[in-house]
């Protein structure tokens, strides 16, 4: 299309003499509708919330925002791992920039059986890939993932029952061969009294009341237990992880955390 | 698939006699991927917080939840105002019970182009349907729509400039044909000082300012704009409206509301 | 103060002919420090989160929203039960209006034992009074209380454990003499398989754990039970209650409510 | 009070012989009354949000929960930042771990008068302590202060008006003598286009909205502003800044944030 439209001042591009450069600037919580990856069906169409910025040299007032929706727009049906970097690479040159900040987190479905009957559900994860460009390319994958927790004290302690609650895992993971969500969100469920499911049957609720009882950990162990099984996946160079307990007996959280770099030199990667 | 799990007590069908029924007992705030109509594309694909339930009679101890997930499953691939009676009717028939209640909060995603450019971006609107299935079939479209609003009193008094804000209009609207949300949605964004948009270029922007200075509208005058645009949609028996502006002036907002009711006969509709 | 700001345009004053009434214009969300009554120490100092509303006649063009900020400013110090309809008369008559509305919602603590080792610890309950002033004056108690709920099906199928999980019981209280807050919130806790603490060493956890496995109860035993509690509490006349489950073995909550009229006149009472 | 409870086991001290620490482990989102200092008052009575950590390292299998809360019972009257030192000392002493982490966030309310009118309503910031005890100190004051911003593009382009909106600044301030909240958010509230207020009345809504035309601000001509006047405030060492506008043209913000270091060596401080 060619710009018909009378001249108007760019205000954005006038000069700033404060000497003070900013680290990102950009558009925030901006809800869009994309398709991502998926290991079992190709794509999965799901609703996203964005951020994505950019740093702006001291000598610039300001960035121009509507650059950010453009590109959002047009690369809205492929964000996913394997076309980040291309992403960043637009909005810095787009944005004429020498970084690029893109976070994008949006529920992601699986579906699952029944442990038992075998019933299908859907369940939900929040996911999210976040990345930066600067000379290097850095990424990480985010994964939230709703889990069940038995606490050993309480087990060890009372005659009977022992209290459990919803708990809540994050990890966020770098790596350096391409990696699927869903691998990362089968460790994070294996470190857990028990998963949880959309649709338990009787014959279910029966087999993940007793496996639960049978495995208590604190939010120490699951954090610990993730630790292993992320170390063991394949690809993984850097995590962080944090386990927060919804506790029945509180109106507070249990919670711990921790980070583990596993491949100095991949942090930063050229994936 | 026969069931040939092992027999387990069923507590749920127990009888309780304490003589209290429940008005709505169910599952609250599952996430699931749902498919919706969408009058320019056939349909969207979007992702819904859905609550699902039916009445209790006094005499049973409980409801069986897993089966509200069962139905969600089944018909997620159409959730829209065409299926939403066989739904319920579903529900009441699966529950056996006497009355059935379905809500389906989801964003919605519209494309619209720039005033004046004509630039293309996605405009998230949050969009719901609620029924309810008793001997009757009661239903209800929900939007809440992002609007810009100036104030008359500030651009009245003031020598230059008004204040103004993001404002967000929420409605509920019955009705007795067909309706589409897109058409519910452009009557609330004509109430406005301004639509809002995803993108805007600067002749855009020069346009949606002037534009709005030009229509300042108090809440109290978006809400009566709105009922005046709703009473003139065709098949809308009934609708309750609020505004709510998010103050650029105050840390609060301001806030009107209203219900209108246009046809008595057909509030609670055979659809 | 004598005014002597010279006369600017009183733009909210300005008719308007579109013959449309609104039921309530004012301000939403502003957060207020309050101090309410306290059964154990006389008074608390809490933070509310206050909606203010009058009814706005069809023939007005707006309402004065800076007057509701005035009387909250004015009536912080004494928010309760027993101040509640001087407060509504005065928005009444301050708005020029036939109807007022107010609602004032706030965190409340109360200092509680753990049940074995007896350490103190502060609980946190969301609590609100809720009000209208018309010809007549209606209000009511609004509670919000954390329990521990352990699954009576769980228990019954499983050869050991029981899933249990942290809910949350709402309720709605009209009431024909004057009600405690604290007196609501016991009949709700009661209505648990355990209530929750802010503190509890071993030997409480041993206790609360054990006593929630010998009590297992539905989201539709809460209900009923904490009915037949607010039924047997004096003063009462009418109430709404629902229970939610944040259930561990799934990612979405179990759901019941109920309402219930103990005495048809008293509902809008001259109290 | 003697401890006359028989042994129960205690889980949390077992050994865990997986070799990995924990960098936190602790409570989260307790609420809890607390008395923090007020410049003008003395005191101020307000409700926090409280998150409490120390370290785990490897060879525990837990810490122990109820001790946190313990601490904050003790601590709450006098929660501010000559005490925050000893309350970290008093968490790493009886955690019996090297590093405690302690974070309280509440809502902080200062008089304000109205500009013109001299009208007088209490304004609500969203204020934090954060800090971190190792062999060194290290502690932030928080704030979020809401704003408005009037766009300079809109108003350089348009021929009358100006897009503007409620903004939100959060600020994290490092320092190395005694710091008032109330001085960081004046700075704040100057790098605005106008500060806002609980209650403004006509001669002040006049007075508000010129003052800002005359004042257009991006989030990026916020954040630098903000970083000239922390730069000049007696006693900061080091900050984070990030602006976001709630934009009234559109349904996302626009974002700004840096950070600045003015002393290296004060960043963790025996303060």
């Amino acid at each position: 299309m060619i710009n018909t439209f009378p001249p108007l001042a760019d205000v954005q591009n006038m000069p700033d003499n404060r000497q003070i450069p900013l680290r990102k600037v950009g558009i925030k919580n901006i809800r869009y509708p994309i398709t991502v990856l998926d290991k079992a069906k190709g794509t999965q169409q799901t609703v996203a919330s964005v951020n994505m910025y950019v740093n702006l040299p001291h000598q610039f007032k300001g960035t121009h925002m509507s650059r950010f929706v453009e590109i959002l727009n047009e690369y809205r049906r492929e964000i996913n791992v394997k076309t980040f970097a291309k992403i960043l690479t637009e909005m810095k040159n787009r944005l004429d920039s020498q970084e690029a900040h893109l976070e994008v987190d949006f529920p992601y479905f699986i579906e699952k059986q029944a442990p038992v009957t075998k019933t299908l559900g859907l369940m939900e994860y929040g996911c999210g890939l976040h990345g930066t460009m600067t000379d290097q390319f850095d990424m990480m994958l985010v994964v939230r993932v709703p889990i069940t927790t038995v606490c050993p004290c309480s087990k060890e302690i009372s005659d009977y029952g022992a209290h459990n609650q919803r708990g809540e895992v994050r990890a966020w993971v770098r790596f350096d061969r391409f990696l699927w969500l869903e691998d990362v969100i089968t460790e994070v469920e294996k470190a857990s009294s028990s998963e949880v499911y959309s649709v338990l049957k009787r014959p279910d609720e029966k087999f993940v009341t007793e496996r639960a009882y049978e495995r208590p950990m604190f939010v120490e162990d699951v954090v610990r237990t993730v630790c292993q099984g992320l170390k063991a996946l394949s690809g993984v160079t850097w995590f962080a992880v944090e386990a927060e307990n919804f506790e029945s007996i509180h109106n507070h959280s249990a919670y711990a955390c921790t980070t583990q770099c596993l491949n100095e030199k991949a942090v930063q990667t050229q994936f």
